[in-house]
């Protein structure tokens, strides 16, 4: 029973957001990012699967309380993001280009700050229902 | 073989958007709409199900030949809202609140000048996998 | 503006059941039922769709706020059923047999109990992904 | 209780096809079917979906065992198309294209012989998750 | 050709359970479990997948036939627990918490007996589309 | 930022095959394969899953542009295979079984070509929504 043994939760939600670079000029952004770089932004309805890797806690039965897990989620990563300009109404993304892969490794470093050390975390992230990243790999 | 049969064809967009309307003051606004009336928008993967109802045309088999009706949509629908700001970067919503019903009453008038008047059309609009809407009813 | 559009609202639930007709002896509930009548109950994740059709308020572009539909449901629905054994738990499958018809008739009863008689109201109930029943048809 | 209810069933098939009219010649049917014109056939998983509507039977809480439809539909509908080729195998496409329309309307005459008359039936046909159909309208 | 590959079968169950732990107090059980600790049970349609890694046999391009791995599922697996009280029916969580972590690494026990020690096995199990787990990690 | 992070993308194509091999008799390919093996092929809707790891760019945030990526499977993959018969229509598969293992070993291949060598790549594909396979392991 003290075998290794990952739990998932799925939340989701949803935000606007445009890919820009600071480390780009205007017509490198246009040219890298096309049409996820408009000026208006365009949105997503972000599907985010939690994985937490631990030991099975033999009084309970559970790695972690999905239950628990999902208010940890919703309290840090959905009450911040979910209905959000991700570009304008949040301190994470001011300087940082909102690519589904930033965003991930942001939500991973959001989360391991309130999980115990003995968890292993990753962060699955679907930005839409064909595209998708996973951190860490 | 001149019973109607029902074709259904799948697209999908992204988009912003912010719930606001012009016939209420901005306290009824956030008191309506709550965090879908954020100034700084939010946005969605729009499913798009298109439902065009006619009779079976003896020599092909088809009602309408999904792939053309596939770019009818794409040529009508996603590129004009697809990557876009429905509120700032469309004619449609500049003064018409931009819910789900609305851009489905849009999308069916939309397509419904494109289409011979044989057929009738369906508009069926996912603005997330939970909350969807069906014109006409 | 005045055609009628239909609005979905998608909840889960989940409970225990057992098949079992009181108008039926033993041996016909265990021909008829099968495995669905074994004594201890199985149970089953029910995904539940509610349409309401009605008109568009001009006002707010909305049939009716699905978020308040949300909560309509929650507390008339999901507090009532989930999470318990129907057979035992509740007093609407005390004496009535908790098929997926039943269900959604109980459910379309408590519903249209809660909402303005200017909509109308459909329950789509989803036993598992390969059988589900809609009322009324 | 006498309100008619639907009850709903998926089963799925895999099979090849071939789209070709022998109204058109070799030229129309290159041009009006484009790849799925292409002589050596190309294949589907095929998801059906069975509605049908009736009373409850009080006795039951059944419209009809979903199970025993579930048996109708593998004999009639599933043994018949899946893992064949329907142009080649099957007598009901010999002259037939296996169009998504056709190919509904002929599981609807297959299955409206096995039912009992007071059911209303209606087929659900997924070619892709993209493309389906619907008989009747 | 010698390069490990991993075939995938997915097949479903549907239960009653309670999580209720042997080794915490009635009052530490409600704590702990919430309404899923309730007395009358609840139920769920289970997912399962099961993973199977392997080489390919060079005469049939098979890491194992998915068919037969189907089978061994529907032996083991299915018929031991579909439409079962996992609590009350079944010898395996007599004693021990049907949580979810808990009935994937059952189900490894139950399949790795079956299985050729060639083949690396891994279980995910679906309690709810949003909740899941994968035993080993 | 330098650690490794993976991004996926999904595409599909419909494809034609049978399964049989040629280092197996007549009565073996039968008795291994059963209806696969029926002489006039049936089909998929495969799904293709790409999975490409690797660290993300500081410029741009990215791993890999998705859709350049996207561009990349259509032109090699979905191009080479859409609408084919795998058995008779494609080199690949002239005298390799198309089961989905040799199916995924080969798209690697065709893939590997076209990529980077900075980048780790993993193919998952979906016979059926109930089969799929992944390579490497």
């Amino acid at each position: 029973m003290n075998k290794r043994i990952a739990v998932y939760r799925k939340e989701h939600f949803n935000a606007a957001h445009r890919l820009h670079s600071n480390l780009l000029n205007a017509e490198e952004n246009a040219s890298v990012f096309g049409k996820c770089n408009y000026p208006n932004f365009h949105g997503h309805n972000y599907e985010l699967v939690v994985k937490v890797t631990g030991e099975i806690d033999p009084k309970t039965g559970y790695v972690i309380d999905l239950k628990l897990l999902g208010d940890i989620v919703k309290k840090e990563i959905i009450e911040r993001f979910d209905h959000k300009n991700l570009n304008l109404d949040t301190l994470e993304f001011k300087d940082l280009n909102p690519t589904a892969e930033n965003i991930a490794i942001v939500i991973h470093q959001l989360l391991s700050n309130k999980l115990d050390k003995r968890y292993d975390l990753k962060i699955i992230l679907y930005e839409t229902e064909r595209n998708f990243v996973e951190f860490p790999a």
